[in-house]
């Protein structure tokens, strides 16, 4: 019943997703004739112009690594996790290829499917739905991850998949301070969508949800409106809702040889060789006590964080970029103070780990007690959760003067599996 | 208590808020002595240096009408519902007078206060939040408008506004399908900030929340990540969340006489004169079930809207900006569905009127129930929501064939005041 075919792809230089010249056969559906023969004209010639002149703001999707953990942070991001309803390894496999094959599709601009959003039949549903016809790839990036219940549940493993959960894969503890929200906490599998244009990552994760309808379903999802994190040098250092920059000392993609030791598996991880490659994603809903922070004074917001407001130099002199100096003496006590958040997150108090971080601002409506709910997103990418992320929030948690002001209502760990290469799907090697 | 005084507005060539030279002195406060004199020359010297070059992207605040109406719709959205918590009119005035203060303030990428972000004293809580200190102005627009409850509540006038609502600032009727929720309707006030960034939309709302401490409190807020809405000729028409463009035939800027009819108070708006030059806000919150729309085949979906998808062309022929011919026949029944959205909203079918529309694609995380909480939040301005909104919603909602995947969860109506002068306040005249 297929109508006729406007192209799904972009235009012009980039790759070209499965055309096929079968669809251009015209075959009227019984109903509607009429209707379908007035648009026809229309939507044969619409299709070619639809998109806009190609840009360069294409990610590349296949590598050694998935996109959107090195690659330089984009400004918005929709995040969701979403909860398997079906019990059958091959229709987990099917999901992960249909998934995988429309965020390739989409990475590029290009319409989910083979006929796209208008492409096909009138008497079937589109196969793309469509928000996203006249936007540009936005440098989207589509990054997956799974998590402990995707493994096993309390009634055993699922899936086939006894044995291939990695030891890092763990159940973070209980921290100080905890707050956390089942709605918002945890999750089978997790899809962090981020891009330059919000209606592209949203677009995004509501196409996998499309497509996952009856074998999975979205247990929690969350809109970054602004990026609070650096991740390259290329890049200005935004400001997170406390008004301070975030992310100055956050690992950076061109730091190869740093990411190597702090974010990517390598080696045998636990004896799941299936994660070289990959990472381990930390997600923490941290809402902010905004009101309250207000409402201190200047000194004492720049003594809980270590650094200079406007500038973010530490509080021990410099710039910026320079260096803390944890010795250099003040009047009463080091110029740095040591319950602030710049020396307790320091590698040099945390064993010299480091995390790429990537979160995002958000607010989500108000609290029904008269005041926004907003804070961070936090999102960080760590070799091993357990030495990169679990010590260094069990200390921040205890002593950081910034806690006061931070309640962690959301909480998700997930092993993300390593980059694919054509004609693979996303992870693919823990099913082989 | 001041120490040093850092540039609040924008350097370049945009109006300097209020600089004051005795903030130069550098009185130290007694506490954080060592640490405020370790960090002096880095405020002093930074401060000149923090926002980027100005660029052209500031909207002139003062004027007949307030910004944010006629203004070219904004990509970004942060809406907030307020309630007054104080019963004095004085005090009323004093958070118009701060508010128009720090609107002014901000649109043109100033800090709000004397003292912005950084530039006040060490012991005191900074004037300005600081999340945009190195973000331009970003086309920010703030406009603000007043509930029925901002008039009087069930115990009489408030505020010695007795005889001052207008009487177009109607109880909005339940409309057919209406699920409102409390938490997401009314309002004594109401803000819309709307920028190219949504950081700088954020900020806004933020700090006139945080100036209305003790005085206001937040009674819902929302974000939209998208427009749907043109309100120029110069922009393309975005889509919301079903995959349509939306607002092809919606009230231009550039249609000076259509405004005049359509969107700006004049004359007497019930004896009230106050209103001349004003506007009502019409907020919708509708959620829209995409799961179902994305089960439903293109033909129906085309018939719903009554436009082409993928161009948004009528269906009786054409291109997106062709008039639609509903007499053109077709096979069976006219070529334009009588109950598609197009046929409904048109102004043929509603005495002709039209309205200003500036919605905002949003998305809440999820519902759950495993399913994304996305739509639409209708904003429109009107010059008279009696005969401009109501009896097309009522119509809408009783045969538009789009609502069945429709379900309006929340609502607004605001009294939008006229613009102002210099030396004036937002909402002066109904003081007067």
């Amino acid at each position: 019943m297929k109508r006729s075919k406007a192209p799904a792809e972009s235009p012009g230089s980039l790759p070209k997703a499965g055309v096929s010249r079968r669809a251009m056969l015209t075959a009227l559906g019984a109903g509607g004739l009429g209707v379908a023969a007035g648009a026809l004209g229309q939507s044969a010639v619409s299709g070619a112009e639809a998109k806009p002149a190609p840009v360069n703001d294409v990610v590349e999707f296949y590598g050694e690594h998935q996109a959107g953990i090195a690659t330089p942070a984009q400004d918005r991001m929709h995040m969701a996790a979403f909860d398997l309803t079906t019990q059958d390894r091959a229709e987990v496999i099917a999901l992960l290829q249909d998934w995988t094959a429309a965020i390739e599709h989409m990475v590029r601009g290009a319409d989910v499917g083979e006929f796209g959003a208008t492409g096909g039949s009138y008497d079937a549903p589109p196969e793309d739905t469509g928000e996203a016809l006249d936007l540009s790839a936005s440098h989207l990036t589509v990054t997956i991850g799974f998590g402990r219940s995707f493994f096993a549940t309390q009634h055993g493993p699922r899936f086939g998949l006894a044995g291939r959960m990695p030891e890092s894969l763990i159940e973070l503890p209980h921290f100080p301070g905890d707050a956390l929200e089942e709605s918002h906490s945890g999750g089978d599998l997790v899809v962090q969508a981020c891009a330059d244009d919000p209606q592209v990552a949203v677009h995004a994760v509501r196409n996998l949800a499309r497509i996952g309808f009856g074998k999975a379903r979205v247990r929690w999802s969350q809109i970054g409106f602004g990026r609070t994190s650096s991740t390259s040098t290329a890049q200005i250092t935004p400001r997170n809702l406390f008004g301070f920059k975030d992310g100055t000392a956050n690992l950076k993609a061109e730091e190869q040889a740093a990411l190597e030791k702090h974010v990517w598996v390598s080696g045998l991880d636990g004896g799941q060789a299936w994660m070289n490659g990959g990472s381990y994603l930390v997600a923490r809903r941290i809402r902010m006590h905004i009101e309250t922070w207000d409402r201190s004074p200047l000194g004492d917001q720049e003594n809980i964080f270590g650094r200079t407001k406007r500038e973010g130099a530490p509080l021990s002199g410099g710039t910026e970029f320079t260096e803390p100096d944890f010795a250099m003496a003040g009047r009463s006590g080091p110029m740095m103070p040591v319950d602030s958040h710049v020396a307790l997150a320091h590698p040099s108090a945390n064993n010299g780990v480091q995390m790429l971080r990537r979160g995002f601002n958000y607010t989500d409506g108000s609290d029904g007690l008269g005041r926004l709910d907003a804070g961070l997103f936090f999102i960080a990418f760590v070799v091993d959760p357990r030495t990169h992320y679990v010590p260094m929030q069990n200390a921040m948690a205890k002593n950081d003067a910034l806690s006061e002001y931070l309640k962690h209502t959301g909480s998700g760990l997930f092993a993300v599996p390593p980059g694919i290469k054509l004609g693979e799907y996303l992870g693919q090697g823990l099913f082989a």
